[in-house]
């Protein structure tokens, strides 16, 4: 533990934020997400929702600001009925780091997939929300 | 995740609970023990409490039954006024799943210290209560 | 071994079970397949058969409900007079953990070998049946 | 699988029989024994019992002819009414393999467990009897 | 050395013998082959002829009776006067083991080379017959 | 880099940072000593001074307020004239750290190196000051 | 610290410079470039600007005399009105060490990130001037 | 050091030497080359010239006599007015060890950089004179 | 395979002769020595005797002349009847190679192993006399 | 190759001249020294003797001016006949560098093999001159 960083953030979690640069993107990936099989670098926050952690990370990780949507999420798939409140958590805690209330770029299901595969880490989360993963794309500072 | 398994158990941490045998200790260390220098293996458990996990690890981990006390706490330092509510949940979830209300043996430091290095694991938490480390012993199935 | 869990999974089964997600598939091979040259990840359960693994596993996987069929068999190669008496054990287990009775898939030979290289981890088993090679897919909790 | 070799016999355990030369030791262990701690080299057979294990075994490995104890047994400890049967069936493998029909040493709990540390591998079954541990020591061809 | 297995069998050999399955193919290479180059899992048997060595796998290392062809040789260069005696050896050896006395399939220098790159394990020896490099095919069971 | 972060604290030293517990023992070391080898853990930090590097750690890292001596430095040889003044600015770092102004121990040269060797980690700086070699202890948040 | 070599070139760095040969390329990353993640070998020096970096290099390191250009820069992007003054710090030390001083090839983001990542090594500095990446081509000694 | 093998030649340059199989090659690159960027296997004969070295080589390493050239050479650049005069010395060490005096194959500069990443080994030596790098093809014993 | 060089010498058997220096010693182990479990550094050369191979070994290797036993055999245990004729093919290899006719010293079986522990490396072969491991020591050149 | 550095230093061995601190020792073992064994960390330098390579080194690393004896060899044996001119071209190149002509400590055969065991490096050379074994402490810069 580290004065003013929250304990939810684990050492291997801050090494992979730290190293990464501007356009590197983070996977926040829910608790049924393949995250193992998806992701060039894993790390686990087993046990935790996203929003807390989503929280934790933007007090520490600059958003991309040059991007038109510096923050990704699936799309809810044709015909599936699933209702997505959790989008305005995360709504409400991107706009409150990154001064923006429209990040959100929303992408189908094999897109938001193979985007994964190029992300600089995945975190598995047991977040067991709906259509709850989210790409953060990292700025300057 | 699996069905029946609390999501605060990682991959690793079930792969060590299972790997270790009768007699075999698992160490549950709270968010300011050294666990990285004292721990023959180490499993991370950021941002979780100990109360919690205990009851999770309890519901797959036989406690042994042979030994007299299955369980270890660090003693109260000499001429610390600390409190210790923390115990008592302790001693309520121990009893629920081992059926035994008196099962804690309490250690100085620098003996639960020494033991800790000896244990098969040592577990990572962020719990903040004081005197919170818990030292758990495998029995049989 | 720990409290509920079957002694025929190994502590590195139950890791690779449970880093797997939606929609990751696990190959349980039989004893003749070429499993280590076509695996991503191996383990091993050397001398068991597939039924009482799959029960095993099944009791701890969920099975994608989203999926038209959840597992997927070798097809019997054209001109092959074997009969597959073995489908009708797993079609029993499967049923009683998907709540399907229809769940099977069947795949022509080089297709089933090619999926299985995409395959999350082969469990390569000592399993003696014609045409015993079963694929599952993981669904969500 | 290979031809006439039973399908229990994995290919890292076959491959710890043959690596051991006259004098090297092997532990067959129970469920319950803290295998993963006390092994210079672990081989996994989850799932098994030993008889069957340790007939397969025997099958390959000469026992130490010279030895006046080629195995070596946990002495049940003071106090303890439990009943050995297994080491019949023991007895009467060994007898089988070795000419030997008086080939067992038994030790007192710590003298074993010491022993296991010192042993060229152990082998982790699930055997689920009593006192069950079982040490067999290598001979010459 | 392990009974009734011939002690030119090293461990690691043994080990990939049993890991491999039906279809998954062996490649016995004469001591000038680029063994270290082609191999995807190199097992050397520096000093040894081929003949010996193929009879002493064969023994344990059961032939694809489905392949019309169990084994595959290296076809004599166009315009060269080489002659291939020791090709007699192996199709005694390959009938005493597989009852088949035509099972030989030879192949042009170049497809021979990518065949080899495909093999489960290239055995390096030091056999100095012309012409002598040999693959095997693993059956069933 | 991250938000409220210096950049002189790299990946690595803020995983080490993180990971220590209560009484673990960081040493910043100057450019001359010997880190590589009596370090359990090397963390380099070519081309920076100590005392912004001291502060950087101080405004993340609690030092322990239960300890007579939060930090240690290496006494002036007997005999040596050497003048430590880079000492001044460490108490004026620690004092806005810690709120202790007498929160050094000095120790011989060999019991400090021995100090060195059971520390945590060790930060290879280039500090060109004499005497400049400081441990810290880590505290509780 | 050796003698004549800046305390700002790390063993690791200096072991890089000396790999590289004829037309290798090494990139000195500001501290917002995603170096981690374009990098064939990742070299940090945290907390460091490029300039005094890319003058202790250039007296180790021999320029590319052959080549057009033995230095490329990140060409600033249309529209954006960013002025690069860090440019002719760059070319006054380039000009230095090279007796070329118009050395500098300008090139397109993403032409520039496909070099990066074919480059030997990036340097991953904390530089914070805009469109301060730049590229060395190593020459001949 | 072993009777009969020069000092200059390596462990680990005998090693890639024995393993090296017909046809395989073997580069001996200059001082300026870029080796690690381009081998395979590098093994470093740093402060060595390259005629001491190829003599020391021929002496244990058959060549190709099948391969119209056992030997490559790279080309003299268009333009570029070096001379050669390393290749005399070559030609007479090939002579000597290969009973060719015509044996080198003379390739452009591109071609010989692509050849040279599918050898077996480079040897990075510091060879000073201009066109130094030598191409040498394992032949049969 | 390497001109001069008998192909019974393995590229790892090679490579360790001549890492050896002047008093490093080399264990030549028969089949049935605990090997493994003796070995700092393990050679196997499976299916061959020791007399052909000490005699390609000593054809590179210089026993040490200032040694009063450049050779050391283990003693016939007291009460064993064995004889030891392989001792005399030894003897003539020695003296061919050394020059000494009396080379050899003779250790009880626990000197001997305990001597065989602190060996540079052991060659496990599957030499059948008994009493036939060897200690050889290597001199200089 | 870098700019004012022998081509003899290879980048193994500038590292680790680099990494090592006040106090540190590196020793020059000549080409009979058994350096695999006794060397912490092994960089080689075959095929080059020492006096070169000691001046090469000795122009970047600087010698420990505090120590009485910057430098130790090995003491002749008693009875040993052998003269050792080598040590002149030493003592020549130490004043050179160290300004002190009277640098060397003698030391006993195994007092100087203990000291090697915990010097930081041992480069192997080829050094064919007798009691040519050479330690260097390294100083402050």
């Amino acid at each position: 533990m580290l004065k003013g960083i929250s304990n939810r953030i684990s050492p291997d979690l801050i090494k992979v934020l730290m190293e990464m640069g501007h356009g590197d993107e983070l996977v926040l990936a829910d608790g049924n997400f393949p995250a193992a099989s998806h992701a060039k670098r894993l790390v686990r926050c087993d046990g935790h929702a996203i929003p807390e952690l989503m929280a934790d990370i933007l007090s520490l990780l600059p958003v991309d600001a040059n991007a038109k949507h510096a923050f990704a999420l699936m799309k809810v798939d044709p015909g599936d009925p699933a209702e997505t409140p959790i989008w305005e958590q995360y709504r409400a805690i991107a706009a409150e780091h990154s001064g923006n209330d429209q990040p959100f770029e929303q992408m189908e299901r094999q897109a938001f997939y193979d985007r994964v595969k190029n992300a600089y880490a995945v975190v598995a989360t047991s977040e067991s929300a709906l259509y709850a993963n989210l790409i953060i794309r990292k700025g300057v500072i």
